[in-house]
C-alpha cells in the first residue's frame, strides 16, 4: 500500500513544468513519437504524427509564402542531402566541424567534455579548475579522463558498389553548402542578381554526441535556411534588416516577444565562418537553462563562395554592369531551425485555464492557441449523437469542408469532451451538428478561444470558415 | 577544319529526342541540377532549383489534398530517415535487400550482373548463354567475371561517439518502415480503425549500383507512400481499388494515360514482401526500352506488421468490436516516385508547335502544358518597357498578386521573347502592363495554351486569377 503522506509530497514536489505538459500532450495526440519506440525508441530523432507533420508543414508553408514565394529578391531550392565529398572538404566542416571528446579510462565511455563542464558549473555554481574534479556519469569514476580528442560531427555513408574510403561521403550538416555550390546555376537560370537570396527547408545531419531535450537536440533534424548574397559593404545594414525580419516572423505567427531574446555570440563561440551571428533564443523552459537556440542570423562574408571558388577552380563571382565592380557576395544567413520552431509553437500556444462548467464550478481547459495559419486541423464537424439523421448529414458537411481545409470528423463521446480534444490540439473552430440542423439548416460554430457559440446556415459555412481562416 | 559532309550527316543521326530535350530545358531553366556540379558532379542525386522546387512542392501538396487531406480514411506522418537498426533487421531489409554483383576479373570494378545480361540481351537480340560472352564496361575484357556475390542496397551510416558496429545504422531504403513502426501508436492518437491509412512524404536511400537515365535512377530520391490497413479478406477489392485511385490522380493532373500502363509483376520479380504488385508504368522514352516504373501498388498482406510484432513483441493486431475479431491487419501499398512524378509530368507537358509569327512566316514555340495546380510560377508580370511610369505600376501589380500566387516580374527583352520563356516553363498567365495601362487602369492577361489576350480591369485582375487557378 502507498505511503500516501510520502505519495503528496512527492506530487507536490514533481509539478511537472509547463515543458513537461506540452511535451506529454504532443506525445499522446500524435504530435511527436519517439522514433523506433516499439524497439525500444531513439534519442537520435523523432517521428512527427498526424497533427505533427501537419503542423510542420503549415510552418514550412508560412515561411515560403513569407520569405520565398512573398519577396520578390529570393528563389527557393532544394538540394540533396549527400553532396560529393569535396564540397565539405572546401567549406571547413572535414576540418572543424568537430567536437572535443573524453574518454573515461575505467569505462570507456565517451563524452563532450564542455557538456561535463557546464553539468558540473551549473550544480557547483562554480567552474571546474581541473577534468580532476569531474565524475563520469556512466561509471561514477572520478577524475579519470583522456586527453581530449576532437571527434567530427559529421554523419558518414560509403556509396557505390565498393564499401571502402573510395566512396565515403557525409550527409550535410546544414542545407547552406547545397545553396552555396548551386549560386552560380541559381543566379545565372533565374536571371537574379545581389541583393538576392535562396531559401532552403530540408533534413540535416549532426552527430550529437548527447542527444536530448525532446526534440531540441536530435541528430536527424530539419531546417529552413536562407542565403542572401550582397555586396560586401552592404552587409551590416542587410544583417540587421534580416534580423528584424526573422523576429517579425515569429511575432506575426503569435509568438509572445517576451519568450525570445537575442544573443550576439562572440568569437570564440562563433562558427569558423562567422564575421558575426546574433542567435535568437526561445524560452522553451530547460532544467537548468530556460532559454535554448531557436535559430541564428549570420554574417557569412564571401567565406564559402570564395573557398568554393578556389577549391573548384569555377569563378562565383557576380559582375555589376551598373558599377562595373566584380565582387564575390558576402552571404547573410538566417538559418531556422524548423523542428526547434515547431517546439517553440507548442510551447508558447500551450495555455490552462479553469472554465465553467454546467454544475456551477469550474474545469479546467488545455488550449493549444495556435495562429489559425498554423493549427493542423481547422474545423472539427461534430454530430451531437450518432444518429442515422444527423450522421449522414455531418458527413456530407465535413465532406465538403475537406475539399479546402484539414477536417476532423468526431461523434465519440459527450460534445463537452468532444470540444476539450479539439481545444487542446488548437482546432479554431467546432461546428457541431444538432438536431435543429435538420429544421434550420443551421450549425452551431464555435470559437476556440473564446468559446462563444454562433449559429451559421450550412449554406454560409465554407465563406464564414474562408473569411476567418484566410481573412479572405 | 572540321568535315562539313560529316558534321551535317552527325547532325541528322543525333537528333535529340523528346527526352533529351526535357533534360535540356530542365538543366537551362532551373529545374533541376546535376548535385555538386562544380565539382564535377554526382549522378548519384540532382538538386532541384528553383521552379524544380515549386514544381516538387505542387506534385506533393495535390498528392496530399487528395489522398490525405482529402480523405476521411487517411491520416499523414513524417518519420525519420535512420530508424533503429533492429527496424531493418524485422523487416527483412538487411537479408533480402541486395543485388548480385560481379567483379571483373581483370580491372576488378563491379557490376551487377542482372543490368549487364540486360544489356546483352538488348544489343544482340538474344540471351546470353553464360557470362563467358559478356564483355566489361569498363575494360573491355571478355568472360573473366568472379561468381556472383549479393551487394547490400542499404545506405549505412554510424551514430554516436564511437564509430563501429555498435553505432551502425541504416537510411531508410523505403519511407514505409517508418509507417509500420508507428501504426499502434497512430492508430490510438487518431482513433482511427481498419479500413485506413497513413500517407507520407520524404527522402528514401538505396546503393544503386548504375544510377542513370537523370533523376529516373538515382541513390537519393522523394516517395510518396500509402500504407492502407484493412482486414485480410478486403485485400484484393482494396487492391483493385487503388490501382484505379492512382490511375485517376494521373490522368486528373493532365497525364495522357496513352503513355501509363500497368504491369502486373510476376512472382520471381517482386519484393520479398509482396503477394502481389501491379507497376504503373510511365513512356518515359528512355534509349533501348521506352517504358519505366512510375509507382507500384502491393499488397504487402500481414508481412511488415507480423514481422515487427514478432521481433518487437508489442502487439501491432487490431481488435473489431463489431465482430469480435483479432487480426494483424492486411496492407494495400501505393508507392509513388515523387521525383520519378515530377520527370513523368514534365515529359508529358513537353510541347513544340509552330505559331505564326510578326512577319507573315512561323516560330517554333515551346510550351509545357502543365496543369496550372503544378506549374511552378502562376502568373508573369510583364511591363512592356523599362519605363519610370510603366515600373512602378508592374511593380506594384506584382506585389499585390504575389500575396496569394508564385509571381515572375519579367522586364528583360522583346515582349514575345518574354512570353516564349513562360511559355516553356508552363506559366499559365502573363499580364502584360502597357501604355494604354495607364489610361484604362487595365492589363493585357495573355494565357499560355490558347496565346489569345484579354483585356482585364487591374482591380479584377485577382479575382480573374482566383476563377481561373483555383476554380473558385
Amino acid at each position: 500500500m502507498p505511503n500516501q503522506h510520502r505519495a503528496h509530497q512527492y506530487k507536490e514536489f514533481f509539478v511537472p513544468s509547463r515543458l513537461d505538459q506540452v511535451i506529454s500532450l504532443a506525445k499522446q495526440r500524435g504530435f511527436v513519437f519517439q522514433a523506433g519506440e516499439i524497439y525500444g525508441g531513439s534519442r537520435s530523432a523523432w517521428d512527427y504524427g498526424p497533427l505533427g507533420v501537419a503542423l510542420k508543414e503549415n510552418i514550412k508553408r508560412q515561411w515560403w509564402r513569407t520569405f520565398v514565394d512573398g519577396r520578390e529578391d529570393m528563389v527557393g531550392l532544394d538540394s540533396s542531402i549527400i553532396l560529393p565529398r569535396a564540397v565539405w572538404n572546401a567549406s571547413g566542416h572535414v576540418e572543424t566541424f568537430t567536437d572535443p571528446l573524453i574518454e573515461c579510462l575505467q569505462c570507456h565511455k565517451r563524452h563532450r567534455q564542455d557538456h561535463l563542464e557546464e553539468a558540473y558549473e551549473a550544480k557547483k555554481k562554480r567552474a571546474p579548475e581541473s577534468m580532476d574534479v569531474i565524475t563520469c556519469p556512466d561509471c561514477g569514476t572520478t577524475g579519470k579522463w583522456t586527453d581530449p580528442q576532437q571527434f567530427s560531427g559529421l554523419l558518414k555513408t560509403y556509396l557505390g558498389p565498393v564499401d571502402n574510403e573510395e566512396g565515403l561521403e557525409y550527409l550535410r550538416p546544414e542545407t547552406a553548402q547545397g545553396i552555396f555550390v548551386n549560386f552560380a546555376n541559381v543566379m545565372t537560370s533565374s536571371r537574379k542578381k545581389p541583393p538576392f537570396g535562396i531559401g532552403q527547408v530540408g533534413k540535416a545531419f549532426r552527430n550529437e554526441i548527447t542527444p536530448g531535450n525532446f526534440i531540441f537536440r536530435t541528430r536527424e533534424f530539419e531546417q529552413m535556411e536562407i542565403e542572401f548574397f550582397i555586396a560586401p559593404d552592404d552587409a551590416p545594414k542587410w544583417f540587421d534588416e534580416w534580423v528584424e525580419a526573422c523576429m517579425a516572423w515569429f511575432e506575426d505567427l503569435g509568438i509572445d516577444m517576451e519568450n525570445i531574446r537575442q544573443f550576439d555570440v562572440p568569437e570564440a563561440e562563433r562558427a569558423h565562418y562567422s564575421d558575426r551571428t546574433i542567435d535568437l533564443e526561445y524560452r522553451f523552459g530547460f532544467q537548468g537553462s530556460e532559454w535554448g537556440e531557436l535559430m541564428g542570423i549570420a554574417n557569412r562574408t564571401d567565406y564559402d563562395l570564395r573557398s568554393h571558388q578556389e577549391a573548384s577552380g569555377k569563378k562565383l563571382e557576380y559582375f555589376d554592369q551598373a558599377s562595373g565592380e566584380r565582387y564575390i557576395p558576402y552571404v547573410i544567413e538566417p538559418s531556422f531551425g524548423l523542428t526547434r520552431s515547431l517546439m517553440a509553437f507548442l510551447v508558447d500556444s500551450y495555455d490552462e485555464e479553469e472554465v465553467p462548467n454546467s454544475k456551477g464550478g469550474t474545469d479546467k481547459r488545455t488550449v493549444l492557441r495556435l495562429d489559425r495559419r498554423l493549427a493542423p486541423i481547422k474545423v472539427a464537424v461534430l454530430p451531437l449523437s450518432r444518429n442515422e439523421q444527423l450522421t449522414p448529414l455531418a458527413k456530407e458537411i465535413a465532406a465538403k469542408l475537406r475539399r479546402n481545409w484539414a477536417v476532423d470528423y468526431d461523434d465519440a463521446g459527450a460534445i463537452g469532451r468532444r470540444y476539450r480534444r479539439n481545444d487542446e490540439i488548437g482546432t479554431p473552430f467546432c461546428v457541431t451538428v444538432d438536431f435543429d440542423s435538420l429544421e434550420d439548416n443551421a450549425v452551431t460554430v464555435r470559437d476556440r478561444d473564446t468559446m462563444e457559440q454562433q449559429r451559421i446556415s450550412i449554406d454560409e459555412l465554407p465563406g464564414f470558415l474562408a473569411q476567418e481562416l484566410l481573412g479572405a
